[in-house]
């Protein structure tokens, strides 16, 4: 019966969050490479593939969402070993429940020379069609923009979640907000915070609606720190022009709900303005994007620029 | 018990809308004066305030969405006669059930030198807040943009519907869709169709998400023309680089459904895409546009740029 | 942009409604006969058919959802000319807006010997299945139970709605609640009222997930009272052993948060307990019904047992 | 992006479920004694406390909701250690996956002489209240009704679980279904199945809309069996009187569009109905039961009488 739902408590004590690399980035490098014997199809508690202080950047590579096993027009995704291969986990050195961690995204460019694009049963935002593969030809390369569809850390509690559902611990996001020069922030959850990312997307329409996007194999390169003694509820974003926040549920006006939320706690934290404040600015100048409708929950990141707010506390 | 769902089915035999103004175009200009004396606030049928033909061109005004009743802070919300006064009806000869209302926006202006903000019990995606009317300051220029919050005809089946609530007639969509340079698309519904406007916004965040945009009387020059024997289930709108269909209901998953549904039916209808190859392409480069979700029904935007299809049929 | 949500709010200043009828009953019997010629299709403000005094018993009769039209196999919905034919609208003398409408549900036979269940296009909870009209042989008399699908008054703000659409107002609620022994309570909207009634229901599973019930005409004896200047947000029944209320609108989740806000506020006002207290006593007590899932709008009703509550205030 | 939504398809596969103890019931008893020391918070693959085969008896016991912490009025959910605190897992000799495991409710007494009620900051379906515990008096002993709100097995996928969030491995279902006199199927998604419960509940309203029910440590009497290749989407209940199906997500349109889905397909495959006749039946005489609406995710239970069915297949 009981139920914990700290992500829509109203009073966020959410602020000062790293906007920049700390000063104190020891930018070592740190690689590893994926292949589909490492991969993990599971956010949980496992042992991690390498391990980071914060500052360093992780130069490493995903497998697309079907394992990279679709290689030409006929193969069908039978020959999948499973759902969005992760790559990882990686641990945080001092990383600690209650923590947020902290991810720059530096460069992400695509591993191979094909897209894949698939319908199947059940899948999408419309459709119980049957089972449809099919390749399509790639799209004009001016419209290319690459990102993670899944990028996440361990979840609490002791869970362990599917690579297929996106929620508080970040996950299959499908979410352009995951491309360079932005910067993610997740909770920290267990000892090492545990990262994995992997369903590299290029091109994908707004909500995802018939389930897959250009999917690609990835090359990423990511700088990891952390922000010490500040819990994040629900996945955060921020580049130099804008804040924006995640909300990730069922149905799409939850996710808005939470994603707003979530937002006027963060610019009444950090910005100074009251909550209703903030409410009623972003009811005239904040952004939805629905990123996803097709995964078990749903995706939507508010936003708002950073010229309408006033300085930083 | 019985239902029609109309606006929900698949197949949707809709093309060859006219995209630009017809070769018929007779462009007299109709000029009509609104005052809180004239305005209705239900979408019905009730005696038009002026007759035009296809091709002839609206000059027009609309109140703000208080019926200009708050002049200065310190003003209450209780000084409004009636939410959303609405401009018209204006009766279109030769618009006949089952025709296609063809509204080119051609110009908006503020018709005042203000804004007004507000929220208010029980308004707004978040809020259970107590009743707390406030002015803003008008938002920097460079952001403001211009458009009908309430545009729509008279309902099918006999309805009249208040001025609050948008759904298959068009209505209060809140949507910036209505700006310079689209045209929209409304089903005729009833013999001159009836064409009802008002609610002008200058700025507005996605959601509008307290209640409320930035509030404004306004002058809009319309065009409007009709596409016979042709109906449309939902409101939808084109430009030179766009079409948009939306869809209107709650919660927000089924309005992206609709607005989906109808995309793909107009793609396939126009542009001759098979439903699935229009799906498909529409996961990979469409958009989505949450207008609102604080009046009674929400409304999305689903979108595709041109570029993407092939030539119309 | 603006929108009342009066039916959302908390606190709920609704108090001693009329449980029997009241003292000052005068019996006399109004009967009026409903053809296919005199029945309405929308709920709103047209010319009554007949008036009646508080206290007054009406003998009416309705036709079946479909005009009584399908009269043997073979016969299609084609030949219907409208759903949900409504009969009325009765004006009650002395009711003005902000009062409460009262009907007891004295009788309800069946005015035939034929039950139609049905579905077609577009319609139920689960299907998009072709058009497939069917005739049932009757189900077992022993389930048998009579209720009026549609029943309800002139909604507010001088709308007319269509008889597919339940609201505020009442309409088509599907709801097994309209039965003998059973109350109603109804706002007044519009002065007389103006009591619309139709659809009626031999046998209806939860949900009415299909899209019909078992189509009966129905004979109906109702007796009308009045509670002055009380106002009833949403519909509400009673029996002499439970109090229910009824919310109306989608997701179904809202109908269950509105259904239940009114009968905290109910069992507040009536009953004398802590709006906090209701709440928790309806989480150990309390009851749900799922009416319908097919309309436009969902409806559930709310209900507690009258012998957990302390003696009415 | 890619999701399996195996739960929703329409066809389903599903039949000659063990309706009463097989044959091949070796009804050996074995009993084992949770304490807080053994309880788990998660659904997942972990050693089992004992192991049973089909046939079986299990005599267990299971610590309230908050780990029989609250003892008495003053003491605060604090003192809780987790929530839900859960008995298990059983391991079941023979169980793999695409077996259904087969649980018969022999017996639930209260293992205690008090039931605790709370709620506490957002809990609940209408709140967004303080902190506020609380201790109830006994509700008449005539309503009380044992069940056990807990009872699941391993997820699927690799998942662990917590022990708040009901799901396709039933979980916080918090459905009185799960008393005395039922039989439950759930999916088997590892080997041995692993079956937890806990959660005991006497009395709860509809919904459990404050977000608990009386609240009790129990001892529990299950007999366990299993259907070998047989899958099972979602829990199923059956009864002498009636099958249930169950359906969990949000919103709860979604669990109940499940729900019927399973128990259409069920109709279809074990009484030889075709999945529209069967569809329209439950319009007809279908029963919905909301069991929850306070956990992430909600709980639906359709339901029809076997009276109205044809004789099994």
């Amino acid at each position: 019966m009981r139920v914990h739902l700290a992500g829509l408590s109203l009073v966020l004590p959410f602020s000062t969050l790293a906007q920049t690399p700390s000063a104190s980035f020891k930018s070592e490098v740190v690689q590893y490479h994926a292949t589909i014997d490492t991969v993990k199809y599971v956010y949980g508690v496992t042992p991690p593939v390498a391990r980071l202080r914060p500052g360093n950047i992780l130069e490493s590579n995903s497998l697309d969402c079907f394992g990279n096993a679709i290689k030409k027009p006929g193969d069908t995704l039978s020959l999948s070993k499973g759902d969005n291969p992760l790559t990882g986990p990686f641990f945080i050195e001092g990383a600690e429940p209650g923590d947020t961690l902290v991810v720059h995204i530096l460069d992400l460019q695509v591993d191979g020379n094909q897209g894949v694009g698939a319908f199947a049963p059940g899948f999408g935002a419309l459709n119980e069609t049957n089972y449809t593969p099919m390749l399509h030809p790639p799209l004009p390369e001016r419209i290319w923009f690459y990102f993670l569809g899944c990028i996440g850390v361990a979840p609490s509690s002791g869970e362990a979640r599917s690579s297929v559902v996106p929620a508080e611990f970040g996950g299959n996001m499908d979410a352009p907000e995951v491309s360079v020069g932005n910067t993610l922030y997740l909770p920290v959850n267990v000892s090492g915070g545990l990262l994995y990312f992997g369903d590299g997307h290029a091109a994908m329409g707004d909500g995802e609606i018939a389930g897959t996007a250009i999917e690609v194999p990835m090359k990423a390169r990511l700088q990891l720190d952390l922000v010490k003694g500040k819990h994040t509820n629900w996945p955060r974003f921020e580049n130099e022009n804008e804040i924006m926040a995640a909300g990730i549920y069922r149905p799409v006006d939850d996710a808005v709900r939470i994603a707003f939320t979530e937002l006027v706690g963060w610019i009444h934290a950090d910005y100074g303005l009251s909550e209703l404040d903030a409410y009623e600015l972003l009811s005239k100048v904040g952004k939805i994007h629905l990123t996803e409708m097709v995964d078990p929950n749903y995706v939507v990141v508010a936003s708002i620029e950073k010229k309408y707010l006033p300085a930083k506390k």
